[in-house]
C-alpha cells in the first residue's frame, strides 16, 4: 500500500514558489463557490508521525479563508465525552454547510492505536471500521464531500525527520517518548494502516496516500488533490442538479509526480545466459516440487500477469507451465470479454475460473483491465474503476482467506526497450503477428498508464496480496525473478503448516 | 421488525382472481423492457419455514416468462464448490443482464442457521454480513437490482401451517424433523433474523417484510412489490441515463394494506378515573425511586414520542416530568430545524442531544421524521427516506451499545377521535392555540401517515429498540401505558446489573 509513497518525491524550492500563489488563489476561489453550494467538506489527515500532518493543516489555514475552516483534533475522550457514544463528539464536531473541516486526529485514530497495542483484537478492529464506513457513507449520502489523505513516511525517512525535529530547539517539544515508542513499532503500525486502509478505501470515501517527506511535495499534493476533489464534487452536483457546471477558473495546476513506482525501478538488472540456464533449471526444479506438493496439500494457486506490452510476460509463463504437470494448471487469457461475460459484474468471469483445490490457474491479464486498460481508455467511468479498487481487494481478500495463494506481477520495461522491440517485431516474419496497431496506441498512452500502474500498486499492494515489480529489460532476469517469487511464495505458505 | 407481518392480511379469492390477469400482463411487459435494459434483477426469498417461499417462486415461474427466469436454490456447499471461496458458487449464479434470478436460498442462509446453532457467535456473524452487503454493494453499483423478501409468519400461524401440510398425504414430505426442530427454536430464529435484517437492510438493497400466512395476500403482495420496484428501476436508470422514462402501461393495481399494525390496536382499552388516579401515584412514585437509582448508577435513558396530531403526547410527558427531579431530565421539542440545524446533517441535532450519564432527554418528536412528515410531504426523497431505516437503527443501535436504555413511544388515537379532540379545541379558548391549520392538512393525509408509520414498525422496531404502541383514544390508559412501560424497562436494566 505505500510503495509509492516512498518514492522519495521532490519539489525544488522555486518551483514551489512559483506555483503557490497560482494555487492559492484557486482554492480561495473554491472557498467562495462553496459556501452556497449545500454541501460541507471533511479533510482527515492520518499517517505515520512526522509526515507533516499538523504542518500542512496550518499551511492551509494560511492560504485558505478562515472563516469558511473548522480545525479539530481530538484527544482522548474527557469525561464528558465518555458519558455518550463514542461517535458523538464526532458528530458534533462536524462542519457546516458550506465549509471545511480539517481533521487533525479523528474516528481512526482510536482503532489503529488499539489494535498497535493489542487493546483490540482484530475481529474488534474490523467492527470499528465498519462503524467508521457506514458513518462515512450516511455523511456522503447526505451530499459531504470526505477526503481522507494518509500521509506517510518510511521507515529510514521518518527516523531522519524526528531526528531533525529533536536537534533543533524550536521543535523540539513535538518528540516526545510516545512519538519514540511509536518508531520502534513502525512495522506494527504499517500492517495495521495497510488493514485499515484496504477496509476503509471505498468508492465514495477514498483514501488518498501522500508522500510526506518532501515539505514543497507534499504540501503542492495535497494542496492540489484537496482542489481538484472540491472543484469535481461541485461539477458532480451541479450536473447532478441539472445545472451548468461552474465555469473553471485560471489555468490548473498539476503536481506531475516526478516519479511514479515504476521510475524507481532498477531496469539495468540483468542476468547472463550461461547464468540463466543454470537458474533456470534450478528453480523449474522447485517449482516441479512444490506445485505437486501443493496438490497433494490441496494448495490453490493463483497468478497474476500484467503488464507493459512486449514485457515479456508470454514468455514467463511458459518457463512456469514448462515446470508444471499439464494436469495442473491452467492460463486463462483475458481478452476483451464475450457476450455472456459482458452480461455480467465485471468480476464475474475472473470468479468463474478459480481453481479448484490444488490446482494452479495463471491469469494472462486480469481483474486489473478496470483499473488499467478501461480506466486509460475511459471503458470504465470515473466512480466506476475509483471503486474498484475497493471491489478487487475484497475479492483477493476472499481468495486469500480462502487459503489459496496469490502473486500478481507487473512486467515492466522502459519506453525505449518497448519501442526496440516493437521494431523487432516488426521486422522479423514470425514476430510480426504479435503487434498490432493498438500496441502502437497504448503506446502514445505511455504516461496515462503508468500513472494507473502507480495507483494501482497504491490502492491494491495489500499486505496480504503485495504486487511483485518485475523488471524487464533483460529477459532472463525477469522469468528467473518470476519463477524464484513464486517458489518462494509457494515454500513459505508450504513450510508454515 | 416483525409485528407489521403478524396482522392476518388476506385477499379474497374473488378479489385475487380479479386482480391475477392484469398482474400477470404487467409483470410480461416488464419481463420484455428488461431484457434491453442493461440490468438484471437478483430476487431473494427468505424467512419463516412455511410463509411460501417455495409456492411463490412456483407462481411466478408459472406467470412470467421462464426463459428471462432463473431458478436457484443452494444446498449444503458440494466438496467441489468448498474447493472455492464460499461466494464462488453464488457468483457463478448471477443472473446475466435482462433477466431474473429467483433465489429460495441464498448467502443468507448459512450465517442465520449456523448462529442460531451457535456454530458460530454473533461477531463472525456479523462478519458474514458485512461480506454480504459488500457483496450486494457491488451489484448495485454494477445496476443490478437486488430484492430481498423476508416472508414472515407468526409462531401460531407457523404452526398451524406446518400441521395443515402434514395433515395432507401430497405435502407431508415438505415436514421433515428439520422443520419440526426448527419451529421448536422459534424465537431463536426470530432474534437472529432481526439481528440480520436490521444489519443488512441497506438504502441500495432493502428488505421487503411480506406476511406469509395468507396465500392470495402475499402473492399478490410479493408480484405487485417486485413490479413496482422493476418499474421504479428502469425508470431511475432512463431518468439518470438521459432518456425519457418509458410510458407507463395500464392500471396499476395496488395491494391497499386492508390491515397496518395501527388497525390491530384494541383503541377501546380504557381506565377509570378512580383507578387511574391511583395507579398514576403508584407508578409515578416508582418512576421517581427509578430515575434516582438510575443517576447514582449513570444509566442514560432516551424516550422518544412521536403520535397523531392531539394523541396526548404533551399530557403523556407531563406526567413523566411530573415524577422526576427536574435536574435530571430535559425535553427536547422538535419543530422545524434551526438554520444551524439545516446546514447539518438530519440526524446532527438528535446526537447533540444525547444526555449525559445519568440523565433523562425526552424528544417530543424525533429522528423519525425522516421517515413520517419528510417521506410523506415530500421534503426527504425516495431514496433519502427509505436509506433513513438503516440509518436510524444504525444510531439507536450506538445508544444501546453504550449502555442507554431507550423507550419508543407511538401515541395513536382513532380518526373519529381526532375529529372529536380538534372540534373540542377549537370551541375551548385556551385550547384553540393547539389547533393549527397544518393540523387539518395533515388530517387529510392521514392514509399517507398511516402506511409511513406502519413501515416505520416494520423497518425500525428492533430487538435491541422496539416500539411501544400506545391505544391513545383513552388519555388514562395511554398515559399509565407510557408510565408503566417506562418503568419496567427501566427496572429490568437496574435489576439485571
Amino acid at each position: 500500500m505505500f510503495e509509492t509513497a516512498e518514492l522519495g518525491r521532490k519539489v525544488s524550492r522555486r518551483e514551489f514558489k512559483a506555483q503557490v500563489p497560482q494555487l492559492r488563489t484557486e482554492l480561495l476561489e473554491l472557498q467562495q463557490e462553496l459556501r452556497s453550494a449545500g454541501f460541507s467538506v471533511i479533510v482527515l489527515f492520518a499517517g505515520v508521525d512526522g509526515a507533516g500532518k499538523s504542518e500542512t493543516v496550518n499551511i492551509l489555514n494560511e492560504w485558505m479563508d478562515p472563516r469558511g475552516l473548522l480545525t479539530r483534533a481530538f484527544d482522548p475522550p474527557t469525561p464528558e465525552e465518555q458519558e455518550r457514544p463514542p461517535f458523538w463528539r464526532y458528530w458534533l464536531a462536524l462542519p457546516p454547510k458550506g465549509r471545511i473541516g480539517l481533521y487533525l486526529s479523528s474516528w481512526y485514530s482510536q482503532p489503529l492505536v488499539d489494535l498497535v497495542y493489542g487493546e483490540i483484537d482484530q475481529a474488534t478492529f474490523d467492527q470499528s471500521l465498519n462503524r467508521i464506513t457506514t458513518f462515512e457513507k450516511e455523511l456522503a449520502d447526505d451530499g459531504t464531500l470526505v477526503l481522507k489523505f494518509w500521509m506517510h513516511l518510511g521507515r529510514k525517512a521518518q527516523k531522519q525527520r524526528l531526528d531533525a525535529l529533536e536537534k533543533d530547539p524550536l521543535t523540539r517539544w513535538r518528540v516526545t517518548k510516545r512519538e519514540k515508542r511509536h518508531q520502534k513499532m513502525y512495522e506494527a503500525f504499517e500492517a495495521v494502516a495497510d488493514r485499515l486502509l484496504h477496509k476503509t478505501n471505498t468508492g465514495e470515501t477514498p483514501w488518498y496516500i501522500v508522500e510526506g517527506a518532501d515539505h514543497n511535495y507534499r504540501t503542492l499534493a495535497l494542496a492540489t488533490l484537496l482542489r481538484d476533489a472540491i472543484r469535481r464534487h461541485l461539477e458532480r452536483r451541479a450536473a447532478a442538479g441539472g445545472e451548468k457546471p461552474p465555469a473553471k477558473q485560471g489555468v490548473r495546476i498539476e503536481v506531475r509526480p516526478s516519479h511514479t513506482v515504476l521510475s524507481r525501478l532498477d531496469m539495468s538488472q540483468k542476468v547472463a545466459r550461461a547464468e540463466y540456464d543454470l537458474l533456470l533449471e534450478k528453480y523449474q526444479g522447485k517449482l516441479h516440487l512444490l506445485t505437486r506438493e501443493a496438490k497433494a496439500r490441496q494448495l490453490s494457486t493463483i497468478l497474476v500477469f500484467e503488464g507493459v506490452d512486449a514485457a515479456g510476460k508470454g514468455g514467463a509463463i511458459h518457463r512456469l507451465t514448462g515446470a508444471m504437470d499439464a494436469r495442473l494448471y491452467q492460463v486463462i487469457p483475458i481478452a476483451a470479454p464475450t457476450d455472456e461475460e459482458r452480461a455480467q459484474h465485471y468480476l464475474w468471469r475472473f470468479w468463474r475460473h478459480l481453481p479448484r483445490a490444488g490446482r494452479v490457474t495463471i491469469f494472462d491479464r486480469s481483474w486489473y483491465g478496470r483499473v488499467l486498460v478501461e480506466r486509460v481508455e475511459g471503458f470504465a467511468d470515473d466512480a466506476a474503476w475509483r471503486r474498484a479498487y475497493a471491489e478487487i481487494n475484497d475479492f483477493e481478500e476472499q481468495l486469500i482467506e480462502h487459503g489459496a495463494v496469490l502473486v500478481k506481477y507487473w512486467a515492466h520495461i522502459t519506453k525505449e526497450e518497448q519501442l526496440r522491440r516493437f521494431e523487432s517485431r516488426q521486422q522479423t516474419p514470425y514476430k510480426s503477428y504479435k503487434l498490432t496497431p493498438e500496441d502502437w496506441r497504448n503506446r502514445e498512452k505511455w504516461d496515462l498508464y503508468e500513472q494507473a500502474v502507480n495507483d494501482m500498486v497504491a490502492y491494491t499492494s495489500t499486505n496480504f496480496a503485495p504486487w511483485t515489480l518485475v523488471e524487464g529489460n533483460n529477459k532472463y532476469f525477469a522469468r528467473l525473478k518470476v519463477l524464484r517469487v513464486l517458489c518462494e511464495r509457494l515454500s513459505a505458505v508450504l513450510n508454515q503448516d
